[in-house]
């Protein structure tokens, strides 16, 4: 007997996306995010390709979706980066961060790290995301060594969700965000635009 | 047939190490690290609370040990705090965590991150610890919100290792010591001395 749902496409809609984020974290994880192609991630899926940009975007919101990163690349560029004038660049962040993670509950973060300190493949998977995303926005800043910048703001970044989320390090576990904002803000535009 | 090994006192040296570090990871792992004492875990492993601090100096070094971190609070307080002026702090908390970390080839970094991310417990330990070695010295700079600047000092300096040792984010991972202690150096010293 040939069970009729397993016959000829996919359906549209809920199918495909939840086919598609299956696929793509069997095939981020096998080539990392740099060799997984959209096509392979679609054929694994037996979707179109073209499903990936009208569900995702394109690769960069597919995987953001797939690890369950709570913002996408857009997000981070129209939200975080052109918002605002560029010498509020480090309180915007450290703001949006904080925001959007705390209303995951902060259990997300930890799962990210958990991933990330247990699979070298997730690690590598995360560091490319951040660094295609990331990378492009702080090359069109026009600052110096925009590679060490990046590294140093993520550090920064990763260290604050590392207190407030994983260690909950009080009071940085529980300060409201405007005091993170004004403690922190300085030191992510330091390593944006400032001398490092 | 009685092993006579098993008899009596347990020998001094190695095995009375072996034995404490067991039962310090036990109790410290069922009573946190305010409530474990140092008579629990003596007991737990047969021998007298005195070769505690005979071996590890007291409570703090026996905890450092046991999770395997590669510091005692001496070395924090006596090579990182006071070997230099309060200006530099920093700089040489940056150059030291580096150092020592680097020493361990940065996969014991990632075991511990592992560990706070995978179990409460574990979690718990390492917060109670930092803010007991840490606090105590921080404290003594005699500055406003020595629990704020803690936490934004322990989330730069735990976000460092997360990128350069869990991540590998490059130029992090293999920046040399002393680029990163001028980038990260006067993040530190803002946290710890300045305007936070």
């Amino acid at each position: 007997m040939t069970d009729p749902k397993r016959r000829g496409r996919r359906p549209a809609g809920d199918d495909t996306k939840a086919a598609l984020l299956a696929a793509a974290r069997e095939v981020f994880t096998e080539q990392g995010f740099d060799g997984a192609t959209v096509r392979a991630i679609a054929a694994r899926a037996e979707v179109d390709a073209a499903m990936v940009n009208h569900w995702f975007g394109g690769k960069q919101g597919l995987f953001a979706a797939a690890v369950q990163l709570p913002v996408t690349p857009e997000f981070v560029r129209d939200v975080v980066f052109a918002s605002g004038p560029v010498e509020e660049l480090g309180a915007r962040v450290v703001r949006q961060f904080l925001t959007v993670w705390d209303g995951s509950g902060g259990g997300a973060f930890t799962t990210l790290v958990r991933s990330a300190a247990t699979q070298e493949s997730a690690a590598a998977m995360l560091r490319e995301f951040i660094t295609s995303v990331f990378g492009t926005l702080l090359k069109e800043l026009g600052v110096d060594q925009p590679e060490l910048r990046l590294g140093l703001f993520g550090s920064q970044l990763a260290g604050l969700g590392l207190a407030r989320y994983v260690m909950r390090l009080e009071p940085i576990a529980s300060a409201d965000i405007d005091t993170l904002v004004a403690s922190v803000g300085p030191t992510l535009q330091r390593y944006l635009t400032g001398k490092v």
